[in-house]
């Protein structure tokens, strides 16, 4: 199997080097010279060419650049290829990508794909193998991709350790902003109250402990990726927002009035969250 | 050495566990009989003992129980005590402590400590071993007690593997509103908006990723625990939260209006936690 990844970085890095360990011949592209140099040396992929070059070579081509480039590269790429090539993506919203190629004659041979993994790290250099084992990757209209298509995607993510589920592209988008973008703003903006009100840093660092470190984790992510995702998924997001600001503004009244009761109560369904992480999934 | 552990939750059975590893004599003493006959069927203590004959025993008395009954019962403690020996507490809150002992008699015997570290879990089946190793332990009002007696405590938390701080109990209150109570009302209001919106929990699980994983996992602490940690920090919590909210509407705004350049421009300075958490300190 020949694999070609445009975009090299925390994302398609991992997925090139898990190909290639995998036994799959690997081309690379990246318009980021640093990182087509970092990505050769870190032997991620056999080698790096030129868009056009990858594109005539491979059979299956991964687009992993940021997500407000995708849906313009997309339509390109499918211009380009044969009727045996597939191509997928990777971008972490999936409506506009999903408009953006709805009516390319070629549309049958993309399937859009969300693999939920990451880290706060990025570049090629935060490649890693074993990111995506045991993971949930999630497809968006694969009844418009021919059933190869979707079969030779379904077997790129099961060389990644992922099992694949279907989900339309705008509930995928709703989900993801309550269960990975609010997590993310959650995070920027505690590290941001903190650093804006402990001027003192040391002070900080005496008395932040593994708590807070855990809460505030996402905070060291990309942030021009992460600026991205948030204005493709701006409406949802800010659906999230305003819920997760009225979840605080009332959580703040049951302190300022000293209802305990009250704080215990909503602390109780808190703990709820406990179940479904775990995935002892009860149907009331 | 025989210290006296009263509470034998995550915190007081892990300093018992780790005292007795390390050869003291650890009695216990727990009101809760269920939490009392664990922890000594989890070998926590030598033996579990009544509140009197624990005073009358030990060397040093550790106080390990809810936040809200401290306040209360230390001026009891400090009544019955010889001058040999030495009381100190863990609450997680210090102003009301110490306002409690002030003027106590028996003040200089009495050491308000806060070892910064614990989990999620809760009672004497969460005590575990190196819970405290490398962990930060603060000293408040250290100038009221003597100076053996603080040497004493520093010892047992030596004996933990922690290194003690001094602070008042006024900042010490302000800054841990900032950087553990709000990490904590930011994780369970995070869980209450996705389980509020997330009918289908199936679909919670399947969604969520490592990274809400990680920032809500503070959202499966004891409501009973924090609900006393935040009313006996109301005021510092609040001006906290208030701040929180201020930065998450601000954000909004942001998202709202499109404004990437101000997203990426916020999110770079909320990337610079990485450096204070790192310890990494440049003082400006």
């Amino acid at each position: 199997m020949k694999i070609g990844i445009i975009g090299l970085g925390l994302i398609g890095g991992s997925i090139a080097k898990e190909c290639k360990e995998y036994g799959y011949e690997v081309l690379g592209c990246d318009l980021n010279t640093v990182h087509a140099e970092q990505a050769l040396a870190l032997n991620l992929v056999d080698k790096m060419v030129a868009l056009d070059q990858l594109i005539a070579e491979v059979e299956i081509i991964g687009v992993c650049i940021p997500v407000d480039l995708i849906a313009n590269i997309i339509p390109k790429i499918l211009d380009k290829i044969n009727p045996n090539q597939t191509v997928f993506d990777v971008g972490s919203t999936k409506k506009e990508i999903c408009d953006a190629v709805r009516n390319h004659e070629n549309r049958n041979r993309f399937v859009a794909a969300h693999p939920l993994a990451g880290t706060e790290f990025s570049g090629p250099s935060a490649a890693i193998l074993n990111l995506f084992r045991n993971k949930k990757n999630l497809i968006c209209e694969e009844e418009l991709a021919d059933k190869d298509a979707v079969q030779n995607i379904l077997q790129v993510f099961e060389v990644l350790g992922m099992q694949s589920s279907f989900l339309n592209p705008n509930d995928h988008d709703k989900h993801m902003a309550y269960v990975s973008h609010l997590s993310h703003v959650s995070a920027f903006t505690l590290a941001l109250t903190v650093l804006d009100i402990e001027k003192d840093e040391k002070l900080i660092f005496n008395l932040a402990s593994t708590g807070f470190e855990s809460t505030v984790r996402l905070a060291k992510s990309n942030p021009t990726t992460w600026s991205s995702i948030f204005d493709k998924n701006r409406h949802h997001l800010s659906d999230a927002l305003e819920n997760y600001i009225q979840h605080l503004t009332a959580f703040k009244k049951v302190i300022d009035e000293e209802n305990t009761t009250k704080s215990i109560e909503m602390m109780d369904r808190a703990n709820d969250i406990k179940r479904v992480l775990k995935g002892i999934v009860v149907n009331s």
